[in-house]
């Protein structure tokens, strides 16, 4: 993709996926197999994928064209609006132009259902009857839920106890879509069975979760398995953010000087930027910034290197940056970006210092999404306020330079599911922390060795 | 408004608003002084409303211009999305075309922005430093307090407090958006304060909260009153809706023969409906249907005399369908369709045949809002539901009837700040009921007694 070519249909909707690997410098490491340590291929994938999906993650095509299924779907919120923050601007009283892409239109309220719709399609194009996944803060469990409910896909979702518990909405969301909601660790799989039997009152975790779906997912024929970040095609799929944006800017006759997204799996990262990016693999100038939280700073204090893709042992090892999947952040809010690792495309991009990488405080973090809100008027969701906190100090600092500069973020998701995190901050109940070092270096210690080398 | 009329900017945005009043074949009642019972007059409403707003509660202009200003913030979410439901249409398996009019892609996730902007920037225009308004379920406070926020004016909501302990996410909302929320009854205001010296653990009641807003409003010069519904003023600036609507339709060769929303105040019926009655009173055949709650069924079984339109007092008094002013409906889900009255244009409209009303039962409501959720993708906020199932229940006649009907409908918002009601609909802890005809008929001898006749 590059500033010449326009991948919209007359519906302003991409035609394409953008698939950044064939105008990579250098290609990114292979994923390899957790046994083996082999590169990975596509029969390694079969039991949890489909092959569509399987041959989108190894791709090197291009572009790669949108079926009219899914683009007649994705036409229920794309394309996604460009505003232009000029309230912002104004209170910040900076040059800067600043514009974002708001994706908290689409049904499920945050930019997931981009590639939760093909994944459904592709899954329903294979036979495939129902999908098992895990949920954390449930963005995922609510966008995949959404999209395979319309292809007539049954969703069977693990989520944490914890979670389902103390943040309900999206739970009874998941379920109002048709999905089945399993507390998890539960009595529906050995994996869960394991955990109740040594401590009953469990309050399960990411990694238990997970362990159950993909039990779910591989013991039952035509049941399949769905991640809603850090895969090739994941990213893949939510480019459709900044092609849109794309040709958004060029109509305003505006081109981005700074590309900004927050960073939890990368995708959303990846989706706004990859589409700019491919113009300064060819030579334009331009900056792409990935902002993490302080207490899982991933990019910014993690180690580039083979790791499991989660703490199951599910995904093939993947060379990301990666904190260790072990890896526990202490409770942060934006539920989105707890997660330990990062997209391989991403971290390649970061390793090859092409992108740039940030981390933020909570309080800073929320101070952004308050004042975004009372400037612009959308209440912006916590994993997006990272976005924002990075965006007002670019913004600042083109004030104090006195330089005129573009910066574009995306928007990723509304506030509305996260309303209890804005009460923390408003009341004085959110408090910042340090991440401790030795918890840190514990993380990293238990990195599975990996003998496989280019 | 007619057919011939392009009222769009080239943004797709309207420049006018469609006053109805002068295309009214009778012109409507006019409202009375409650105490003197004489036709209100601009000076009897300044001490609550600015001068602009006045003018227009009582203009007999058919198109009032949107300012620039105005315009420019309905660009953060308007024009809204006109979609075709054809998943909904093929499990209905029915012939008719069904479209849906979307307003959940508004800040506050509903259609009241539509008014609450104009509200604010009217009122900024007049010097006013705030607004003081009640809040039931917390709509129309988040709408106020989003779009105040955007001019710089504080808002004070006073909230009942059974609604804001169990329902939180909207107070936190109103606060994000900088609005003050204070629990009522409160010891802000006297009317607070006599009802707490009864009662110290009173949960308050949507009377109080107005009475106190109002006093707040009427002791402070530079305090306005703001209302989401019901005013003449507020029906005409919800007109955008439909004004967007007939444009898009046109633009796929489609005109409604059914129009169909729900009705609590009567602003969201009549903000869709309006521009399409416009043809209708020039002729052209088509119906309009308005959906009520089983439980507060004002047009199905009110009555058609002066009312106020509070229980505060605080109204003029309005020519109505009412069912009693000091009605209160059994707990029903779709906190915004809890009010005594209707919007005096509405029910003009209604008396004079023009309209049809119908009212539903929550149970099925809930069930047409979970088909629609898992054919279409969006969950509909209650209010919304019970457009729904009108919409589900005309299109199974076509089917019956073996008829082409094009059916609109107005998709007001979007249910994630209620997902509590639809978990209550799934796990089956929702009962209909049915409304005692005595409490029914209690509420209805309260009505004042009014002289005044044309």
């Amino acid at each position: 993709m590059t500033d010449q070519e326009n991948l919209l249909g007359s519906d302003g909707i991409p035609r394409f996926w953008y698939n950044i690997v064939p105008d990579l410098p250098k290609p990114p490491a292979a994923s390899l197999h957790p046994a083996t340590h082999k590169p990975v291929v596509a029969d390694d994938l079969k039991r949890l994928f489909p092959e569509a999906l399987i041959a989108q993650e190894t791709s090197t095509e291009r572009l790669i064209e949108i079926p009219e299924e899914i683009r007649e779907i994705y036409g229920l919120w794309r394309p996604t609006p460009l505003h232009r923050a000029k309230r912002l601007e104004k209170a910040l009283d900076t040059p800067a132009h600043i514009y974002y892409k708001y994706e908290g239109v689409s049904p499920s309220g945050s930019h997931k259902p981009n590639t939760a719709v093909p994944q459904a399609y592709y899954n329903k194009q294979a036979g495939i009857k129902r999908l098992a996944i895990e949920s954390g803060a449930g963005q995922w469990g609510c966008a995949l839920a959404f999209a395979a409910r319309l292809f007539g896909i049954d969703v069977t979702v693990y989520m944490v106890k914890g979670n389902s518990q103390h943040k309900p909405y999206r739970r009874i969301a998941m379920e109002t879509w048709g999905a089945k909601v399993i507390s998890s660790p539960s009595e529906e799989t050995a994996a869960g069975r394991a955990v109740l039997a040594l401590d009953p009152e469990s309050p399960g975790s990411l990694g238990i979760a997970m362990s159950e779906a993909a039990e779910d997912a591989s013991n039952t024929a035509d049941t399949n398995y769905a991640l809603g970040s850090v895969l090739n095609h994941v990213v893949m799929h939510q480019t459709v953010i900044g092609i849109e944006a794309k040709e958004q800017l060029k109509a305003l006759g505006e081109s981005p000087n700074i590309v900004i997204a927050c960073c939890g799996g990368g995708t959303n990262f990846g989706g706004l930027s990859f589409p700019f990016l491919a113009d300064k693999l060819k030579g334009k100038e331009m900056r792409a910034i990935a902002v993490e939280p302080e207490l899982c700073p991933t990019l910014t204090k993690g180690e580039f290197r083979y790791d499991l893709g989660d703490n199951a042992g599910l995904t093939p090892l993947l060379m990301m940056y990666t904190l260790g999947h072990d890896f526990m952040p202490p409770g942060i809010h934006a539920g989105g970006m707890r997660y330990h690792g990062v997209s391989p495309l991403v971290s390649h991009l970061f390793n090859e210092g092409l992108i740039e990488a940030r981390s933020v405080q909570q309080s800073a973090v929320f101070e952004a999404g308050v004042m975004f809100a009372r400037c612009e008027g959308i209440i912006p969701a916590p994993e997006s306020a990272h976005a924002i906190r990075t965006v007002i100090d670019e913004a600042l600092r083109c004030k104090e330079q006195k330089t005129q500069k573009t910066i574009l973020f995306c928007l990723s998701g509304h506030g509305h599911f996260d309303m209890p995190s804005y009460d923390d901050y408003l009341t004085g109940n959110l408090h910042d922390h340090e991440l401790p070092e030795e918890q840190l270096h514990a993380a990293l210690s238990k990195l599975p060795h990996v003998e496989f080398r280019w």
